[in-house]
């Protein structure tokens, strides 16, 4: 019997998908704990991660109630460690080649998804920093680059790995935010964006966006609609939050 | 006959030293080729690094001077991605536990270095940034906490990982701020993180950097005597521009 795993996240947390996607993908028996972001239980920091962040796992140790966790089992976190190591438990389910060369691109592939596309739709969505919407046309340019040249398969070729985990939520709320408007950037920016990725010479990264988007350990995970309308919840915090401070 | 390995770096900079200590430590066969920072040449960043970064490597192909790459090796970048790449192309240096929950803890703590020991050491060394130096202490006993209970070995057991290629120049850039007062930062806070450092709470993990920057690995590439004239020569460009900046 494999040991237990239990991973706490949440529905609308992007990293949390990640490694919900990772354990789909490699159909892992596991128990999904939803972490109450806005009202965290003490014993999440105390007993699991100390930074208090989702997704963390307990793994190994006796079978208890998620809410109280066995000090007899492994706690981990950070969504890039965890998806790496759902890969190495379930090396079956092929989410790293085995190939030293094309591990290396997977992981690549990861810090690309990461500090060329997720970084500057953060700051477009949050903050609506000028500029950053024509940065993440330039890491969508750049992630294309990567992508294999029969234009089929995923980020690093015919098989689903880690690579594409991360980048499924990057490319779904990218979309949800270019072609619904939704986020705190001025709406005429997402309608440029929109015109550039919707553009003829972007195909091959269209494409590529749709296989991630239809698979279906992503599908069980990432809703256009529903994470739509958790985004636009997220969208009215953050504006409650600034009417506050400017009002003090 | 194993594949050529060509790594393009700088001997001072942090993220080339991490990919050659794990070139070093495995005993790879390997050329290093410095390029010329200040004046980088055109066919780096056409042929090698788009991103015109160090470190950067090409793999396999036909054996060709360093400054004319072939179009027929395998062109990688990013010091994270290099120095897991390495591992997995010397399995037996051992740079990666073979156990999944081993490799997860590996790169839990390159994570916990990277954001809670070299971010705030760049912030404070370049910056000056207020508190960075107290984020510093904060990192170190994050780290601390993670060493294993034994208080021998290195991060995450007897083998030395790239957990520690990781952590060997951020540790090593540290001390020489601290002890040496190095860095663009009000001369008193580096007493004042040095007293922290040096408290007996602090055993383990210093006896950790010990161990650490005495690895032959490590020393063959990171000493601190001339890490620290490099960077008192970084401190003074960096001193230099802000006053041509002020000027104009």
């Amino acid at each position: 019997m494999p040991e237990q795993l239990t991973l706490y996240g949440h529905r609308h947390s992007s990293t949390s998908m990640i490694v919900a996607i990772a354990l789909s993908e490699a159909k892992a028996e596991h128990t999904f704990y939803e972490v109450d972001l806005r009202n965290k239980p003490a014993w999440f920091a105390e007993n699991i991660n100390p930074a208090g962040k989702v997704p963390a796992i307990t793994y190994g140790g006796p079978t208890v109630p998620p809410d109280q966790p066995s000090p007899q089992s492994t706690k981990l976190a950070e969504s890039l460690v965890l998806v790496e190591l759902v890969a190495d438990l379930h090396p079956a389910a092929g989410l790293l080649p085995s190939d030293p060369l094309k591990r290396a691109k997977v992981r690549f592939f990861v810090t690309t998804v990461q500090t060329r596309y997720l970084e500057p739709y953060f700051h477009w969505f949050a903050f609506g920093r000028p500029g950053a919407w024509r940065e993440i046309y330039e890491g969508a340019r750049a992630i294309q680059a990567l992508l294999p040249e029969s234009g089929e398969g995923y980020a690093v070729g015919e098989e689903f790995t880690t690579a594409d985990c991360v980048f499924a939520p990057a490319a779904g709320r990218t979309k949800i935010a270019y072609e619904r408007g939704i986020g705190r950037f001025p709406p005429e920016e997402a309608v440029q964006l929109r015109e550039l990725m919707d553009a003829p010479e972007m195909a091959r990264f269209r494409a590529y966006v749709g296989r991630v988007l239809e698979r279906p350990s992503v599908k069980a995970n990432f809703g256009e609609d529903w994470v739509a309308e958790g985004t636009k919840v997220v969208v009215e915090l953050f504006n409650q939050r600034d009417a506050a401070s400017a009002s003090t």
